[in-house]
């Protein structure tokens, strides 16, 4: 039997303060994946974790594992993980909340005198906001789990020019472990990982829920640079059927995948699909027609066939509207990831612990993509939890309430301190 | 009977090759109004029309008036006027073809040693591209007829802030010419205006048709500072119900406006309506859903109750938007003009002057606005004779075939030599 367990919400709290202090940038907060920024709180939360008596110790990629050991320490361990950079002018809870209700957990069994059948390790991996840093995914989690080529090694920050080699061995790390193809986690020596997040949406909060337990990491398919090309003309003197209007068309090829996207979802699909940007040339302007115009689309779904067939009517739409207006378009390299399910027995793991707890929760997908997935795809069982959150994230007004974090955490230990005993 | 008249087209040709030579900029033609490049290419053709033995002389607001004398001098005179300011790094021919093809034509009638019935004026107007120098609409012909407030003379040039009237003034002009109400044309004195301008569109091209006769300026309705605010969210995170999408609100608008004008189009309406702009704001960006987005808008008609029906569309639409997508339009300030109907009188004797000649002619409204219709709103009865031009204008790709520029001469010269005889 369990005794009654409760996380330590004020070390949480405390380290909440003093990491936004100490990364506060003017506007929101900055902390940078593989420099000062990720060093400092690395090094907070390590601090604050020998106080709290856990063994501590980075691997060579620069994961940082707080551990709370186990009665069977041969056993398999189970990682609460998250991470601590954010992107440029991001908010404060996007990462740390994960870090932080992981260590809430385990400081709480510490206090309490309880010893877990195996080893709960809090894992802090590195650069997971990588899409903000530099132009891969996941270098942290996937370099402790071998599943990282040694050719991203070479990948430059993408606000310094410097290769992700360099940045690793400047934090004192050792790049030469994923060349040489070496791995610290994997499914023989991790029962399950579980990540806490904000959840980034507005969905806990617009249905009133504190906590979600995450189905699904979607996959995606993306242009980053799409264009469309017409020609400039006068916006007065060219009559319509004379026109190559790259406004219109890209304007057409939106609502489209819009009218697209809608159809889908009444037809059992889940998914989005977001025009992130959409824009004529800088050449435009008053009095002419537009002859150039750039987006970016990104589409996810747990489904990847659902990415597909939007992508079908892309392509049908792209070439319709190619024939019927003059314009060409140039979709650009596609880029993409494939989705994570994660593992049944954890969600399950999860229901059970929100239901002792007497905590509401909400089985949902993810929006965006986590370091669960890259767990979940080396064939480790792997669940997130959701938080409720408002004001989205990677913004400065991200936000969160305690009592929401409490709740979460709570769950987190319970998980861990049954799984698979 | 009018004796064998020919324009001289040598003449013009070696005007243009001057005034491209001298206001080059290093990518197309910079002239720019009430400035230096203007007043090169007043002086420049001043000189030519002195050397052929026109009259020649400025009125207080600087327009340039080159005359042959006719045999009454007391009768209303026929114009044929033009402008020669360019928008910045804009093409040879926008303006400076409609001065030109007058200098040849009355040069022509100068060396066959014709005299007309009454005088015919070349009027070389001042700041015809207002809308690329000053934040009204010509200033110099309205200046010379009497129509322009004495308000208008605060305006500030946009390159380089200072006022109209101190622009008029550096140039040696009077702008209490115009505070003090005075006039110096008007249905008294002038018999009929006629320019000859390249097309600006593509019209003539495709239908192989070398010289269009216009029936009408079209007036206009104009945002040229509409924006669209949605809510800024994570494109992962955010179902399709929770969203405040700024883009695809944006380009459900935009095709929302081309399908109407389709549709009016199909049912007689002769319009254009153009997304010059269309673009998120600069805090796009990927993986986030836009917040924010702008647009310029140009609906143009010679029946202004055609742009009236378009916009009664677009309240309604954006209404249903707003209501739809929790967005938020803001159109800003709305521009425009009223439309100007070109005299019958003036059409029927073009078309008169081209059948003698056996010159192909295409009847057709104007796209752009011109100094015609501010002589047509002023009462006196006005015209517009347009050469086919290839890559439209106000770009410094603009072209013209010296053939079709000569066959324009003809017209507008057998035009004001037969006008009211």
């Amino acid at each position: 039997m369990l005794p009654n367990l409760t996380p330590d919400v004020e070390l949480a709290d405390k380290l909440f303060t003093e990491l936004r202090a100490r990364s506060f940038d003017g506007v929101g907060v900055t902390r940078d994946a593989y420099g000062p920024g990720e060093r400092m709180a690395h090094a907070l939360v390590r601090e604050a974790a020998e106080a709290v008596g856990l063994e501590t110790k980075p691997d060579p990629v620069g994961n940082l594992y707080l551990t709370l050991p186990g009665a069977d320490r041969a056993a398999k361990q189970v990682i609460l993980g998250s991470h601590l950079d954010s992107v440029p002018q991001g908010g404060n809870y996007d990462g740390a909340a994960g870090v932080l209700a992981g260590l809430a957990a385990v400081a709480g069994m510490k206090r309490a005198g309880f010893t877990p059948a195996r080893d709960i390790t809090v894992m802090v991996t590195r650069a997971e906001e990588a899409g903000a840093w530099f132009p891969t995914s996941y270098p942290g989690s996937r370099g402790a789990l071998g599943t990282m080529a040694a050719s991203e090694l070479a990948v430059k920050r993408m606000d310094n020019g410097r290769a992700l080699a360099d940045h690793m061995r400047e934090e004192g790390f050792d790049p030469g472990f994923v060349e040489r193809g070496e791995r610290v986690l994997g499914p023989d020596n991790v029962a399950a990982y579980l990540e806490v997040h904000i959840e980034q949406g507005p969905v806990l909060d617009a249905e009133e829920i504190p906590v979600g337990i995450v189905t699904g990491i979607p996959g995606s398919r993306r242009l980053r640079a799409a264009r469309v090309f017409g020609e400039y003309n006068h916006s007065g003197g060219t009559p319509r059927k004379y026109r190559k209007d790259a406004a219109i068309a890209l304007a057409e090829l939106a609502v489209a995948l819009d009218e697209g996207w809608c159809r889908m979802e009444a037809q059992g699909h889940t998914m989005v699909c977001t025009f992130c940007t959409l824009a004529t040339a800088p050449e435009a302007g008053f009095t002419k027609i537009a002859g150039e115009a750039s987006f970016m689309l990104d589409v996810r779904s747990i489904n990847l066939h659902s990415c597909d067939m939007l992508f079908e009517l892309l392509y049908a739409k792209v070439a319709e509207i190619e024939a019927r207006r003059g314009v060409r378009f140039d979709l650009g390299a596609e880029g993409g990831s494939r989705p994570a399910l994660m593992d049944a027995g954890v969600q399950e793991g999860l229901r059970r612990a929100a239901g002792a707890l007497g905590i509401p929760a909400k089985v949902m997908a993810s929006g965006g993509g986590h370091d669960a997935g890259a767990f979940a795809n080396a064939g480790i069982p792997a669940g997130m939890l959701f938080v409720r959150n408002q004001n989205g994230s990677h913004n400065p007004h991200e936000a969160m309430r305690m009592e929401d974090f409490e709740k979460a955490c709570a769950v987190a230990q319970r998980f861990a301190a049954e799984y698979g005993s």
